[in-house]
């Protein structure tokens, strides 16, 4: 059985989708953002990094969207979720998965938790004011460089879309005008479609 | 054949040990950071992101950092780079190399490349200030609850080896008292003797 560590509006929601879409048995489990429960002990002793997603296993906790992705496709190899037996491919899935968690999230992280990385008021604030440039800089790369078509790295859906789709979700909230991306805009919409994406966003709102 | 685009005293160092490590064929491509090179056209048109490292092969480029890495252990596994069999133990690699990626170098990157994330020169000496503290809380989170010992991972030395060597290397740097950590320094030390760091480190600083 697995349990996954979320909260809404998160990158959680990539790991929940894949589980959605790789027909897993796993269990959901709320942590309460408001009440700072990512600090409190309870959920200390499963990631000590005081974030989340975490997905538990009977082997054990991992953490980081880009390795709980692959641990997914690789544990539920009929869904198809990623190249598997091709280490080339597989590594572009990687490399995608890679440039949103250090680059993408991290410039849109700039927005909200600045004092990670400074602790002067008018620094953070500066950091805000640049995050339309810099999380919009990211997606012109995915709009022109990196986006296949139809789905993230070509014809096959793979753990790179729900990625892309969660981090795409904040791209209004960050500032940046989505109609510059029309290739982004239009995977977010066919991803809103699919049913797995459905029920994921509703069950994450649920709890 | 295999290139690594890399620069000295850069991540790609991480890459490169790997490659060392694996016993592969490869050629060494330095990109001259001091001429800007990595923005430069020739270079773009290999990586569009303007970084280093890239790995070039037979079938196109591959770029970031645990992308490489799941590529040199998968594509020589005689190695024992990286526990391929084993989803789960995979995803512990992968975690730890994710979290080198998106937290630990990203709070190192603050002091050089703060221009990333604010405009205002205020700002990004606010960041700089901030760095021995966000990196030291890193490392204080690998020393005492990642690192396994006697290697990252545990008895098997895999792709995280080198790349906790790489980020390691800027610590003093970074304005973190090294002799906090004293497993990451071991390490460190254990690393700087194996014959593939030694021959990584001295055939990037000799093209």
């Amino acid at each position: 059985m697995l349990t996954l560590f979320y909260a809404p509006r998160t990158c959680a929601l990539a790991s929940h989708i894949a589980l959605e879409e790789a027909g897993a048995d796993f269990a959901l489990k709320r942590i309460d953002f408001g009440a700072a429960e990512q600090t409190k002990p309870d959920y200390l002793a499963i990631n000590p990094k005081a974030r989340v997603p975490a997905l538990q296993t009977p082997r054990g906790v991992i953490t980081e969207t880009p390795a709980i992705l692959a641990f997914i496709a690789q544990s539920f190899p009929q869904a198809g979720l990623a190249p598997l037996d091709d280490a080339f491919a597989f590594a572009q899935v990687q490399s995608f998965a890679a440039y949103l968690c250090s680059t993408v999230h991290v410039a849109h992280a700039h927005r909200m938790r600045g004092y990670r990385w400074a602790d002067d008021p008018e620094a953070i604030a500066a950091m805000q004011k640049k995050v339309p440039q810099s999380v919009g800089a990211c997606f012109d790369l995915i709009e022109r460089r990196m986006f296949r078509g139809p789905w993230a790295m070509g014809n096959a859906y793979t753990i790179a879309d729900p990625y892309l789709f969660t981090i795409a979700q904040w791209l209004e909230a960050d500032g940046v005008d989505v109609n510059l991306f029309p290739r982004v805009l239009d995977h977010r919409t066919r991803m809103q479609e699919r049913p797995a994406v459905r029920k994921a966003l509703a069950d994450e709102l649920a709890l």
